[in-house]
C-alpha cells in the first residue's frame, strides 16, 4: 500500500490511498444503492462481477460524483495510470471517491501524483492508509482480527472512512477490508454481504445515503488455506464471525466519529415481528432527530422513543412495549414504570455509551442499532462545509 | 368557542381550547398513521366514522400519549364532562391533546377549570383559540377564507399548532377547521383527505411523525347552501379550491414556525414518474439534515440535493437531473451547468424565502414540499424541551 499528498482539495495532507494486490486476489464489494450514484461506484459495479482485483485507489477531497462526462473520463484516467503504473489490466483496477459533490476534479494532481504513489508501495501502511481516505473525520479507522480456517491461520485487516452522509442501505462510505484467506470470489460476495448486513447496514449518523458508498473486500489467498466451495462450507464459521466483527469494528468507529457526535448509542430491539421489523424500528429510532437532540441534552425524554417506535410503520403494540435506558426499565405495558426512577437514567446519559433498549413484546425478530447524539456541532460542521 | 387557563403544564396562560357546535355539524378528520397513538387520537377513531360531532375539547402541555389505562381514563373524564356541562351525546365530543408524551396529566385541573370554560362560550375567539393549544409554537396559527357553493357564500376558518415532531403522513399536531357550509359527512371526509394530501401532508420540519396528529374539519351547515351528493359534485369546485387553500395557509404557518427555524424553503419536483414518486422525493430532500444543515450556512451546497433525490429510492436518471434555486439553473444532464453562476445563488439563500426546483426529466408527476432549515436552535429547544 501507499499513500501521497496530491492536493485534490487541501494542500500537505495524504488524500490518495493505492493498494496493490497479488495476482490472484479475489474481490467482493457492496455499493451504494442510491439512484445518483458516483462515476467511480458505477466502474466498481461494472468490474466488481469478475471477482478479481490487483489494485484498489481511492482519493478524498472530491467524490467525482455528478460531474457528468468529464467524471467518468477522470475515472478512465485513475484506471489507466494505475494500470500502467502497475502493468495489469484496467478492469481489475478499482476506484472509490469520497469528498464534494459535483465539482470537477483536479484530475492532473492525482495522475501527477501516482508515480510518486507507486514508488512509495510497501507494506503495512494501515494508519497511514486510513488518514489518506478521510474527510471530515476526526480519527482514522481500522480494525484488524486472525482466525483460521480449517485450522490454517487467516488475519482480516480493513480500513473505513466516513462521519457525515451517512445512512444504512449500503456499505457507508468508503472501507477496504483485506485478507490473506484464500476464498472464491462468489463466496466472498455472499460473506461480505451477510456480515455488512450486521454492521454497516445497522449504522446511521444522519439518515443520509451518501452517493459513493463502497466496501470492497479482497482476498488475496496467501494463507493457503484449503478453499470453501460454498459460503455455507463449515470451515468457513470462524472466518464469518471474524468478518462480522472486523466490519461491526468499523462501522462503529464510523459512529463514534459522527459529525458533531458527543454520545455513542447502541439501540437494541428485541421481540418484533421479524429481524427486518425490528431493523426499521432501530433505525427509525437511530435516525429521529428527537431522540438524538434529547440525548445530546442528556434529556431522558423517553416518550420520543415512544413517537419513533410509532413512526417506524412496522407492526406494535402500544400497550406490550417495553423500554429502557441504561438497564433501567422506563416505561412497560403501555405507560411508565411504576418503579421508573429519573434520577438513575438522567446519570447514564451523562456518560458516552447510551444503551437504548426496546422490547416490542410481538415476535422473536431483533436488531442492534448503532449510532450517535444530535449536536450543536453538526450544524457547524455541515452549515458551511465546503470552505 | 372558549379558552382558559387550567394550568395543565404551565401556570397563567390559556392551554384548554372547546369548541362549541351547533346541532347537524357534520364531521371529517385526518389522525395519526402511528402506531403508538395517544389515547385522544384512539378516541377521535372510534367516534368520526358517525360524521357527527357537537363539541371539539383540546388541550396544550400534555399529549396524554403512551399514558396506558390512566389516559384512557382521563379521556372518559374529559369527554364526560364536557358532555354533561353542554347536553350533548358523549360519542359527539372530540378529544385531542398536545405536549409531552408519557407522563401522566393532571386531569383535575382539566376537570376543574371546564364549567368556567363552557361559561365564557361566545364566537369569534379565533386567536385565542389558537393560543390555547400552542406548546413550542412562537405565534398562534390561523387563517380564514370566503368561497360560494352553487352561489351560496360560505366560510372556512381553521386554527393550528405544531413546530416540532412535523412530518407528514398524518394531518400534523393539532388543526381544528370550521365551515357554515352544508356538507354531508362522507362527502365532507373526501373533501378533507383530498386537501390534505395536498398541504399537510407536504410539510416536514424534522421527519419525526407524532402520536397525537389530528386534523379535524366540523361543517355546522349554517349557510344553508344545496347540500352536494358527492365529493365530485360540480358545485364544489370553489369549496375545494379554497378548502385546500386554507389548509395550506395553516401548514405553512406551521413549518414557518417550525423549531429553530431561520428559513423557509418551498421544494418542487417535476418530471417525476408520478406524483407520488415526486413526493418522496421532495421530502427526502426536505428531510435530509445535510441540506437543511447548508440552507442554515447559506451555503449553495447543491451536491446535497443530488444526493438526497438518490436516497429517495424513487425512479431517476442522473443525467436527467435539472436543479435549480432561487430560479439559477445550477445543475442539468447530469454535471454543473456551464452557466452557473454560484454569487447569485448564495445571495438568494442570504434571503429568507429559499426555492428548489428539481426537474427529474423522466415523467410527468409533479410535488411542492414545505420545509424549513436545521439550526442551532432546533438543538437548543430540543435538547432541554422538558424543563
Amino acid at each position: 500500500m501507499a499513500t501521497v499528498a496530491a492536493g485534490v482539495k487541501h494542500r500537505g495532507r495524504p488524500d490518495l490511498f493505492l493498494a496493490e494486490l497479488v495476482s490472484g486476489t479475489t474481490v467482493a464489494g457492496v455499493l451504494t444503492r442510491s439512484r445518483s450514484a458516483s462515476a467511480p461506484v458505477d466502474w466498481c459495479r461494472q468490474h466488481l462481477p469478475r471477482g478479481r482485483a490487483r489494485a484498489i485507489i481511492a482519493n478524498a477531497g472530491n467524490a467525482n460524483a455528478f460531474t457528468g462526462k468529464c467524471g467518468v473520463d477522470h475515472v478512465h484516467h485513475m484506471v489507466r495510470a494505475t494500470s500502467s503504473a502497475l502493468g495489469c489490466p484496467q478492469r481489475e483496477v478499482l476506484v472509490a471517491s469520497t469528498g464534494v459533490i459535483g465539482e470537477p476534479m483536479a484530475i492532473d494532481r492525482v495522475t501527477k501524483a501516482l508515480p510518486r504513489l507507486v514508488k512509495g508501495l510497501e507494506s503495512s501502511e494501515w494508519k497511514r492508509a486510513a488518514q489518506a481516505i478521510m474527510t471530515t473525520d476526526t480519527f482514522p479507522k481500522g480494525a484488524t482480527t486472525t482466525t483460521t480456517i480449517d485450522g490454517v491461520p487467516v488475519t482480516i485487516t480493513g480500513i473505513a472512512k466516513g462521519s457525515g452522509m451517512i445512512a444504512p442501505d449500503m456499505g457507508t462510505m468508503l472501507a477496504f477490508v483485506f485478507t490473506d484467506a484464500a476464498v472464491p470470489a462468489a463466496v466472498l460476495q455472499r460473506l461480505l454481504q451477510k456480515a455488512n448486513e450486521l454492521s454497516f447496514n445497522c449504522i446511521t449518523v444522519d439518515g443520509d445515503t451518501s452517493t459513493s458508498d463502497t466496501l470492497l473486500l479482497a482476498a488475496t489467498g496467501k494463507a493457503k488455506n484449503r478453499r470453501p466451495r460454498t459460503a455455507q462450507d463449515p470451515i468457513l464459521k470462524e472466518f464469518k464471525f471474524a468478518l462480522t466483527g472486523v466490519l461491526t469494528d468499523l462501522a462503529t468507529q464510523v459512529v463514534r466519529d459522527g459529525e458533531g457526535a458527543s454520545k455513542f448509542v447502541t439501540i437494541d430491539v428485541t421481540g418484533a415481528a421479524s429481524s427486518r421489523a425490528a431493523r426499521r424500528v432501530g433505525l427509525a429510532i437511530g435516525n429521529s432527530p428527537l431522540v438524538k437532540t434529547a440525548i445530546a441534552g442528556e434529556d431522558a425524554n423517553w416518550g420520543r422513543i415512544v413517537m419513533a417506535v410509532g413512526k417506524a410503520g412496522e407492526r406494535a403494540d402500544r400497550d406490550k412495549l417495553k423500554i429502557s435506558i441504561g438497564g433501567v426499565v422506563i416505561a412497560e405495558k403501555g405507560q411508565r414504570a411504576t418503579t421508573y426512577d429519573e434520577a438513575t437514567v438522567t446519570n447514564h446519559l451523562r456518560g458516552r455509551e447510551i444503551h437504548i433498549e426496546v422490547d416490542l413484546g410481538i415476535g422473536r425478530g431483533r436488531a442492534r442499532i448503532w449510532t450517535c447524539d444530535l449536536t450543536y456541532d453538526y450544524i457547524r460542521i455541515n452549515a458551511d462545509y465546503r470552505t
